[in-house]
């Protein structure tokens, strides 16, 4: 089989090693003679892959103990809905800082809970779209929270300051979670969902400050109430068992690598070369400005958009697969999380010199 | 490796020719070079198979086409919200049958949203465990809906007849549905969670009548909404993908097998069997009356409690795995669902002879 790599924006690639192992134990794991998917959630070898797994994130973010972990399910957009369902308490109201697609979708749920206060960060410096610093971010003490998402995927822009502020700050980090360190310790609550940088799709991880577990609204579902998920150990319900196996391995998988910091450096370095051939180049072009440019996700246009579908039909051909960009951006997007090698971005990189070459 | 059957209640056993494709195309699914696991929701292979798993969940079921099929997450336990959320409207009652366990789980949830209206249809007759006949329900025509469970995994009770209600009946058919053939058209809304017949956890499939659609709340969460999910092609959310490809490969399972009146034959022989050993021999028993057995868990104890774990331990080594029964009910547990083979139930009743004979 040819080398293929996947630069899809979620579901996303996972590690090849992963992959790898959950095959080969599929249908005896651990000499069971059964699937991971077939033993009780409640039994004592899930539980201990499930502790494990926690335990791995906790080292690998440096998770201080007074953050609790939940293991969900309904994805970012159940967030959506639990984050207000859970930390308005007496309030009515949030702050929503608006910095593109993701971000607005977080707001209109919050319609349904409260009064979300938004405001537009978007922004424009030297010609590029960018963010206002968060340092400006004008926020409001009658707030319960404020909410917004570092790494919007659509638009390829990435926040990667902090406002200081007394409200809780929540982040849907969703796409660039555990792409460098952080500190956690910052934040009321972050959560994700997994197909991107943590594992399959169908789960998500909510990383909850402890003071903040116990307002929730009467109405809040179970399966979406921090306090009810963190006393039943994230088995409530019947968490979905492989995806959280699955995300284990990833992050046994990113310990091996040498942690978040070798992930920053790893990232770093495969944004540089592809931003890099953009820049270099007057056939493409992104339009993020440097300071707000996401490490994880790469728009880029060509200058002539008819050679779009030449683009992708190649590139596809060449093993280069899921490039089309979202349609309310157009052109090209390569998302090249925590498991794209840098031979992914390398190989594409030749590709994009050479289609240049050839048709520019 | 040894024959190895799996009684889990779930998440219990899948089918080992579904697992064995599921295996076999891991890292190279459709020839693509990547997994199923993936590749984008919203892409033309995964939207093709996504769309043949419900196609073949309906020919199964034979679902008329004024029921919308709904592939969500979190489990049964979300669906216990997302009924009352859903289906209240206007009222603020519904009838809540109680036949166990999973039953008064969801009465629990419901206090959440309105006043559920609750009968315990549980009795007793011939001195065993029984279920009052659906026919003498008492309903109240101001409810918004009846909901029951027809299969209780931990009493080991079955409940085959249905009310004759105007009000829409719900069911919670986490644990039977798919054991034989139903009349859809005389339900307003069947749920269940994936983890016993259907697939792996993290997925649950909802069957709602259209005219049932429109009536939430407007606090529903978005990923609990059925319009919001019907809308959006159950896409709203990232779907737990894998879950679903799995769950599309049981259905094409069941199919070759001969569809559902082919499994009623099957679990109805398993059964058959599992319930005459026991009550052949004054050393096993099962307090559950013959109408109301279910035909998929089969709690059994033993005359003489101190060997139950002698009993586990040997059968665990004879291959025959997850046979405790729940702390509320003690002694054993057989789940037979449909991935389980007639062979297992053979294998557990010489078991339970040979254990017999010799501990007697």
């Amino acid at each position: 089989m040819e080398q293929v790599f996947n630069f899809s924006a979620g579901p996303a690639m996972l590690p090849e090693p992963v992959l790898a192992q959950a095959k080969d134990e599929l249908q005896n794991w651990r000499g069971l003679g059964t699937s991971v998917m077939e033993v009780s959630h409640r039994g004592k070898d899930f539980m201990e892959i499930a502790a494990k797994a926690e335990q791995d994130l906790r080292d690998l973010l440096a998770i201080p103990t007074n953050y609790k972990v939940l293991f969900c399910q309904g994805g970012a957009r159940a967030q959506f809905a639990a984050v207000p369902l859970n930390l308005l308490g007496q309030k009515t109201q949030a702050d929503y800082m608006d910095g593109g697609f993701w971000a607005h979708s977080a707001v209109e749920e919050a319609l349904k809970y409260g009064q979300p206060r938004v405001t537009d960060i978007t922004c424009e410096r030297d010609g590029k779209r960018a963010i206002v610093p968060a340092s400006q971010w004008q926020l409001d003490s009658n707030s319960a929270y404020v909410h917004f998402c570092p790494n919007e995927t659509i638009d390829g822009i990435e926040i990667r300051d902090l406002p200081t502020t007394d409200l809780p700050i929540v982040a849907d980090m969703s796409s660039n979670i555990l792409s460098r360190p952080i500190d956690v310790s910052r934040y009321g609550v972050i959560y994700a969902g997994a197909q991107k940088n943590i594992g399959p799709a169908g789960l998500a991880i909510a990383i909850v400050r402890d003071d903040l577990l116990d307002r929730a609204h009467t109405m809040t579902p179970s399966v979406l109430h921090y306090k009810t998920l963190f006393e039943k150990e994230s088995m409530f319900n019947t968490p979905p068992t492989f995806a959280w196996y699955l995300s284990g391995l990833v992050f046994e998988w990113l310990k091996a690598q040498g942690g978040l910091s070798a992930m920053q450096a790893h990232n770093e370095s495969k944004a540089a070369l592809l931003y890099q051939a953009i820049d270099s180049s007057d056939f493409y072009r992104n339009q993020v400005h440097s300071d707000n440019r996401s490490q994880m996700n790469v728009p880029f246009q060509l200058a002539d958009a008819k050679l779009d579908a030449l683009f992708l039909e190649q590139a596809e051909a060449a093993g280069m697969r899921a490039l089309k960009g979202h349609r309310a951006v157009g052109g090209m997007r390569a998302s090249i999380y925590n498991a794209m090698p840098k031979a992914g971005v390398e190989a594409l990189v030749a590709f994009m010199q050479e289609f240049e070459r050839t048709h520019g």
